[in-house]
């Protein structure tokens, strides 16, 4: 059992090692990992979140770092949450060791937490959620949740950031992309990478014309134009995302923190509830249906209603 | 509302028909799905549950296909589910296509259901649960679950089966596949299909002393020469199928329903929690938690914990 009290003091005042301590804490789903996030829950500061995805090769690493950069030089403190579509074997660092690698790796007021999709005991918004919950309370002031926008799960996670940014690059038809994924139409920011090289006018034009066609009497999201490996356009890109964050609504803000607090609820209920199936399946009551359905005494739906009654003290309304 | 007393009598008889009619209301877990499985869980027969599975290219679909034919010349009843590893979008019909389109696609004795191993509301377990509980009330002598074993649910799928056949071919790599799936300590026979290739002999032997050194004391399965193509070796291994399966001891037999059972019971009980959840999570007492949580008048864990005691009428240890 760790200090906690010392634990949550620690991440309060922002101390990269109690972060680190807090993070592994939670990930690994010590003792203690609970106490520590409702202990963490009302210090929760007012952190902006950043949602950024692309394809793969769009760039993003190197912006992400440049968009680091940028920040920093403006005094912000940052959380990275690095969602990577891996395997749930490797532990999905993959992304992560890319970005600790970068120059941002010694700064302590820089502190990434990379993550797989797969393999979350409790799900994805759950583990997003309590390194949000993590990084608030130690004083982020913008909080990064970057994904490659492949799967489906990265993509939801994504659409729970208060802005969201998505990167596109010419001559990847990364259109027909964007549109699959359905990221399009809750862009806040498309950020036109690699726009130095030939195409970008063309991916440009292409691109509003879309969203005037798609977005029709709704504000356009802005599109700027970056060369993250020469770290043009990172200035503009900072500028508008503090330029849209002052435009946007406090209630459309509201609405989305309030959307990623109901995924998470549910992932941690579902976890809550899993956990009484499972001891549900050890106790000896289970091994007796198991018995009286192999002896053709009950039939199995009969068993799990009885046993669902047993868990709840509740009859289930006969439904199919 | 279809006529459950009527199907549940037409599947009882046998009816290619009424078995097709059952399967897919089950499959579309349409209303009164349950109510006809409950009606036809007493009159289950004593089915002999085969799970075969093989590497992609160890030409399953042939040895079945054969193995189809002389069960047949011997009069017995099949049903087939074909656990098919493709993705949730397509429906995993290919494997079944495949064999649909074989001899004995139109003998109303043989019933084929193919279904993706994803995509399962209720989990893999119960669906093939369900199946074979179609099957068994249609008095169906033998049942094939038959999966390619590469992903993890097919496997587990498989080890549920009376006997499991597993298919080697030489020169494909396959013990060290077979190592990897775990299968090697759980096959009850083995099918050294393409036997008359270069290597056949060596892989037997290769095979012979892996499970020497492995099985130690345990008596040695059996391993059954074939070549599908040509239909040789398929009269030995049905042979050998039915001596292994009068040697079983009935403890060992009753003991892999049970399991089979059990699985298929947390599966449904799962199932039924799902319904809960989901029935919370709309509900507008499950919309306060979340404005209380935004509001930081509640933290998550305690919120889920109340939701939990709310379905459960039970209060949970603090556990985590």
């Amino acid at each position: 059992m760790p200090d906690k009290t010392g634990l949550v003091k620690g991440v309060l005042s922002g101390k990269p090692r109690s972060i680190a301590r807090a993070i592994s804490l939670v990930e690994n789903n010590e003792e203690g990992a609970q106490e520590l996030l409702k202990g963490l829950f009302p210090h929760r500061g007012e952190s902006l979140i950043l949602g950024i995805t692309g394809a793969p090769g769009s760039g993003k690493s190197t912006l992400v770092d440049q968009l680091i950069g940028e920040l920093r030089a403006k005094r912000k403190k940052i959380g990275i949450v690095a969602v990577d579509p891996s395997s749930p074997f490797t532990g999905g660092a993959i992304l992560g060791d890319r970005i600790r690698m970068m120059r941002h790796s010694t700064d302590p007021d820089v502190f990434i937490r990379s993550m797989a999709t797969r393999g979350h005991l409790g799900g994805l918004a759950k583990a997003t959620g309590e390194a949000i919950s993590i990084f608030e309370a130690a004083g982020k002031d913008i909080i990064l949740v970057e994904t490659v926008g492949v799967g489906q799960d990265e993509v939801e996670v994504v659409k729970l950031a208060d802005l969201i940014l998505v990167i596109l690059t010419p001559g990847a038809g990364d259109d027909i992309q964007i549109f699959k994924a359905g990221i399009m139409e809750i862009a806040d920011i498309f950020v036109l990478n690699k726009a130095d090289t030939p195409g970008a006018n063309k991916i440009e034009i292409q691109l509003k014309a879309m969203l005037e066609l798609g977005l029709k009497d709704k504000d356009l999201p802005p599109v700027v134009k970056t060369v993250a490996t020469e770290g043009r356009g990172t200035e503009e890109l900072v500028q508008a995302i503090f330029n849209l964050r002052a435009k946007k609504e406090r209630a459309d803000l509201a609405a989305r923190r309030k959307k990623l607090i109901a995924w998470m609820l549910r992932d941690i209920t579902q976890e809550k509830l899993y956990g009484l199936i499972n001891r549900a399946v050890k106790d000896s009551e289970f091994e007796r249906y198991v018995e009286k359905i192999f002896n053709r005494k009950i039939d199995p739906y009969t068993a799990a209603d009885e046993i669902v009654a047993r868990l709840t003290g509740k009859r289930l309304r006969e439904k199919r």
